[in-house]
């Protein structure tokens, strides 16, 4: 096990009924705030009536920023930099999933920065300061609800870029699975494909003697895998609703990787794909893992056939360590397909036109590498693209 | 799955040489610390003089306060509370194991408090300030480390209470395995009943639906199930120290207990013990939880069984639930026996003299039941008792 720091400072507020208490949360930061959120569902399911009743009732004001898309882009970041710096904005709230989220956190670090707030993403400058933000989650997917990291896209180049830094953890967010019970079922398959990923990332590791966090991401992935199912039910199943919602949240919270240090890779390459053709992420994540998995399989195939064995019940077979390995991929890959998750880019009609594009921006063009467990090139991310086809 | 809020504010430095950070983490609240700790054992290994030169590196001065006991003692308790306001105080930092950080966490509490410190622990009053703490922890057991709670005996009426309050969380802990190297074997085999102790109490809950948490609790009882007897080797086994340090940290930071309600009828039973005849948490634990067990067993055989085959590995038999949750009791017994921890009260020499006073007190004279997953009252907790004489 590595040393390490871990500490996460978001207050989860989770049940039924729970974004009643968004105004007397909010107004422990500000009484002035910017109401964050994407297109027309937050207004639909009469969501924004109620956070604004909350609000009202706490004596909090509010400007309203909607319009944010999935793969958050940078110009609703300006302008919702621009506003509350006009507004004099003391706290943000965003109303949404991951997308929604990031972008709240980008506008936070970027008020009181008196640069450019891609700077940022670009490593070209660190966060001092933040406004505070709060969240109400409606999508479990991203887990940047009690996350430090945000992803946005600058359209200019279409690079899509993450930020971590401690100033983006959200002071609270409130978790109701209810929200969740409308979500298109495409959406339900990608926030599941989103969550493993993230739970996945973390596991393949090269960190020796991990064996708790090894159990607790195993832990989480067989609740997803149990619950995942049930959540596609015509009749809404509030306790998988439940399982998924807050296993989503710890699987991105940092607690799964005390200690070790996670691949990250198939995230990278996924974000040059969504990056060029907009797709959901969580689509692209169960195109892209799959193909990393087989790639880097034999770099360790005792971790492969323990996540087969532990995760999948694969019956272990230790005189052939490989082909638990194997079956252990194959079991993730049908279970996605059984989500109705696309499997091959051509799925979502990418043909090979800019797998070497993409390679190329994602390694910086091929000088750094991309992984931790396996460091990747520019000719290995083009081997794993073209074997996704 | 219950509603809940959870939140846990501690920072927690992990790792080996960790302790150097003490001045630098310190510094942040106050130049000028009460340093808590217990016995010679902080000293002789050299520790407090490697935090006094951390701590003076960073410009902070310290007031020393040892002398703490296990199970501490309220008369210790009102004076550091007298040497804080005295010396004008502005951060207590606890060196030791979960005594030490109880101690002063009613420290803490008692500071700013005009009346007696003892009214928070009977429920008088309730904590509106306290001091900020830290901590260096050396006995991986309590979890108080990253904890709300604390424990603290009355030595008039023998009475042992706890108090829980946010106000508690210590804003910083510092967990280096390499300083549990030193502890007696009988200490560690305390630990991790304690440890283990904490997460059965949280498992055994009525509340239906709570997957996620029951694998997460499963996950770390399996951590420290397989990394428990490694700790007892000679040779020191860093890896197995960590496992058993952070997990107990895990164990009782209120994660595993998020949407359901534990039982703690064991840890009042046992506190009534300890309370009455001083003898160590964990050697109480370990004879009353497995007592418990039986006697609360046919409230949910399921539950049991699951724990059996799941936590111990007992081969799931479904014609014969009793069957399968009756052999996780008795796996759950040989384990610790094992360990060298006592099984029955007589292996601390203690008989039936004081049983029906100590579920006398324990029920505020029959007035209130104990514990959540079954409630138990005066005439119940004595059969637990007399079964484990």
């Amino acid at each position: 096990m590595n040393n390490f720091e871990y500490q996460n400072p978001t207050k989860i507020i989770f049940g039924r009924d729970s974004e009643a208490k968004v105004g007397a949360e909010t107004a422990k930061f500000s009484k002035k705030v910017l109401l964050h959120f994407g297109g027309a569902s937050a207004r639909k399911k009469g969501l924004l009536d109620r956070i604004k009743a909350s609000l009202s009732s706490a004596g909090v004001e509010w400007t309203e920023l909607g319009g944010v898309r999935p793969n958050p882009v940078l110009s609703l970041v300006n302008s919702g930099i621009e506003l509350c710096r006009k507004e004099k904005i003391g706290f943000i709230l965003a109303v949404g999933g991951g997308s929604v989220i990031d972008s709240a956190k980008a506008i936070a670090v970027g008020v009181p920065y008196s640069g450019d707030v891609w700077d940022f993403y670009t490593g070209k400058a660190v966060p001092a300061s933040a406004l505070p933000l709060g969240t109400v989650l409606t999508i479990p997917a991203a887990g940047s609800e009690s996350s430090s990291g945000s992803v946005i896209t600058n359209e200019a180049g279409l690079l899509k870029r993450a930020l971590n830094h401690d100033l983006l953890y959200p002071r609270f967010s409130i978790l109701n699975p209810v929200l969740a019970f409308t979500l298109p079922k495409n959406q339900r398959a990608y926030g599941v494909a989103d969550i493993m990923a993230h739970l996945m990332e973390r596991y393949f590791t090269n960190v020796p003697a991990v064996e708790f966090t090894d159990r607790l991401i195993e832990a989480t992935l067989k609740t997803v895998i149990s619950a995942a199912p049930r959540i596609f039910s015509d009749e809404p199943d509030y306790d998988a609703w439940a399982d998924v919602m807050w296993a989503g949240t710890i699987a991105h919270n940092n607690l799964l990787d005390t200690g070790r240090i996670g691949d990250w890779a198939s995230h990278d390459i996924e974000h040059e794909l969504s990056g060029i053709y907009d797709i959901p992420h969580g689509a692209g994540l169960a195109i892209i893992f799959p193909s990393w998995m087989r790639y880097t399989l034999s770099h360790d195939p005792a971790r492969f056939a323990q996540f087969a064995a532990r995760v999948w019940h694969v019956e272990p077979y230790f005189f052939d360590t490989n082909r638990v390995a194997e079956e252990g991929i194959q079991r993730l890959s049908k279970f996605w397909s059984s989500l109705g998750l696309p499997s091959r880019l051509a799925d979502l009609g990418i043909g090979p036109e800019n797998l070497s594009l993409m390679a190329d921006k994602c390694t910086s063009g091929d000088t750094k590498t991309v992984g931790h467990f396996v460091e990747l090139r520019k000719s290995d991310i083009e081997k794993i693209y073209n074997a996704a086809l």
